[in-house]
């Protein structure tokens, strides 16, 4: 078998190219430190549509027009899209893709579904099965705090460690040819269950498939931290990052001057109210996205590591007294 | 680009082999024709669990050791499992394979999902970024009855048009060596809505975008349905399966003497009182795992077009008046 590295991880013999990415987000992630780096910050959050879930498929359904857009490409140029959000049975992607003429590829990964759908788009795209493939996701506050917490009206409080969920959604586009960062390697996680029931604080439930899969990918690379400008984590946020760096320091990984949080980034935590940090699909899209895409088409960055990572629970689950699994996928991109 | 017939439709060089298959059944499933075919019928649909969706999750983890001890394989061979289930989260999936030591990629494509999953994996061994896949999918009357319709005890009447869900699990193994029939094909399906909004008529529902994938199939391999010996759609029920038929014959294309849906072949329609057949991510998978694989493994079929249909909507966004957009996609597989 070629192209595979150890357990958990392939390789490329014709590494991927993202060549285009679009993002979008709320306007409270418009007024966070990454905001001069979305390409759209919405003046309305509902997008004008009657539903939260409605608006999420929206904010999806334009960030991978914009996508498209701004690569110059059609629909009949994406061999296919893969996309996912957190919402029951995915209707953000459904609805938003039900217009688009391009062969569809529902994924669900939770938080982690950006960096599912760019492996197995590297993986198509890097085997000739595609000249094009979409990667997208989003997620939305209103629609996700409605879903899996409280009525939007409910004057809860919220603990410490909780997070808020992004409204944002990001699209990549990969292909075989052109210029851009390359994939150059995916480390696929297991599914971890270490026994965290707190649905408040998911960083602790999913920091643990965070170290597995970053261990996996060192292991099956034979790289250190010191390979990486940066490790990337979608939305572990300030709880789940501390124990990341803790457990991998005694790992003997040390991330400390390399790991950052796209949960930790994209909101002013004590300035923004937003606790432990952002979450959400939309979140590591966003900010992949924006951020980080951009600083690696300046050359600021060279080597970036990006781990999303999603919870895999549901409130009814959780409710019945199970704990949370969680899973974490990691791509490898160099410019 | 290699590999690309047409718009939807990837071949494969190196044609995946489907090596083994497990398939449990509920214990209706197994009182209906397939009775015989099926490797396990459970004597009690809970599974000792202590929720409907921790059975679910059970009855799909059996399925898949029970594939995985068929092929006399160790969880340390299979280097990927894709998953996925119609539960909320696919919380049926993420907690069936948490004890389990492979990577993970939690697909979402409603009652698609098993030939989704079997496309995926086709292109990741074709392609050599794995030895072996597992494909796994689950349904399960109860759990699904009380998310998507009504509370058990409810004894509400079915309108004709309506599927009963099928409790069942099917799991195959996908490796680039071995025996067995290959997978040549795949036509992946784009999101098509024609407006049906009634959730008690999935089949009306699902037949415009099995039309669609299945036209898009014949254009791009430039075969007919006389290339096969039996062309199968998941859960398309009666009255899905009659749009179909009608309307590919409108199309220019008779498959009136090719055309099988799980959903009519598992249950006794008239006797089992199921209305218009099964539906469910375990219908295809369980009637395909067991009932269709053995007929390839005794040559008694030697040509198969596997399509499984899914309705991409939740009870939610139906509610606030949106119609169901649907996707079929296509494996074509040969002995």
């Amino acid at each position: 078998m070629n192209n595979r590295l150890g357990r958990q991880t392939v390789t490329f013999d014709n590494p991927p190219i993202i060549i285009e990415t679009a993002s979008t987000v709320g306007q409270k992630e418009g007024k966070g430190p990454l905001k001069s780096t979305f390409d759209v910050i919405l003046d309305d959050d509902t997008l004008g549509e009657k539903s939260w879930e409605k608006s999420e498929s929206m904010l999806q359904k334009k960030t991978a027009l914009l996508a498209l857009e701004k690569a110059k490409l059609q629909q009949s140029d994406i061999d296919y899209i893969l996309a996912g959000d957190l919402l029951n049975q995915c209707v953000g992607a459904h609805y938003s893709v039900r217009d688009f003429d391009i062969p569809f590829l529902g994924l669900y990964g939770a938080c982690s579904t950006m960096t599912e759908s760019m492996s197995i788009g590297s993986m198509i795209v890097s085997a000739g099965f595609a000249d094009y493939a979409m990667c997208l996701t989003s997620s939305h506050f209103c629609s996700s705090e409605i879903q899996f917490r409280n009525p939007l009206e409910y004057g809860g409080q919220r603990t410490p460690s909780a997070q808020w969920t992004v409204t944002g959604a990001g699209c990549a586009i990969l292909s075989s040819k052109g210029t851009g960062p390359k994939i150059t390697h995916v480390t696929t996680g297991k599914v971890i269950d270490k026994g965290v029931t707190d649905i408040s604080n998911m960083g602790a439930a999913m920091a643990p498939a965070a170290i597995d899969t970053l261990i996996a990918h060192f292991n099956d690379t034979h790289r250190t931290p010191d390979y990486y400008d940066m490790i990337l984590t979608g939305d572990l946020g300030v709880v789940g990052s501390d124990i990341l760096v803790e457990l991998m320091l005694k790992e003997g990984f040390d991330i400390r001057t390399k790991h950052k949080d796209c949960g930790k980034m994209i909101f002013d935590i004590e300035g923004q109210d937003v606790h432990a940090g952002g979450s959400g699909c939309g979140c590591c899209s966003s900010v992949f996205c924006g951020y980080v895409y951009r600083e690696l088409k300046r050359h600021n960055l060279s080597k970036v590591l990006v781990m999303a990572t999603g919870a895999l629970m549901n409130p009814m689950i959780i409710e019945q007294g199970e704990s949370i699994p969680a899973i974490a996928h990691a791509v490898a991109i160099e410019i």
